[in-house]
């Protein structure tokens, strides 16, 4: 069985380097891996900071948020 | 073939918790995963500034070092 994965980003450098690196290397079949731009998806910053993630990039295993170096703040994409 | 990746921590809470959530997380067919204490491993500080770690938990994919939250800041460990 798949565990969700939810990797949200704001397609900063920082991000899409994260996103290429981090999110790609996740063992595909352990954990099924969704891309949320919170850019282009705003109505899901509610759910992020729901979770714990204050920043981008930021990958959620398990609903426990991981926040991976530093692109921008979530308050910085409202 | 299997790529390096490195997990650096000094077994703080959340170094813990990042090693059992992402370390593990990662796809055991594509990366060969290295855990290194830092705090038992002190000799292995200078190898993960070399490759930009600034604090702990990092993991280091492909050379690239990936910060995961904050745990303490290498600079903490000498």
């Amino acid at each position: 069985m798949t565990q969700k994965a939810i990797f949200y980003h704001a397609g900063c450098p920082v991000c899409i380097e994260a996103e290429q690196a981090v999110a790609n290397a996740l063992d595909p079949h352990r954990y099924d891996t969704e891309i949320v731009h919170l850019g282009k998806q705003p109505a899901r910053i509610r759910e992020a900071e729901a979770t714990g993630v204050k920043s981008v990039p930021a990958l959620v295993l398990d609903g426990m948020p991981f926040h991976i170096n530093f692109g921008a703040s979530l308050d910085a994409l409202k």
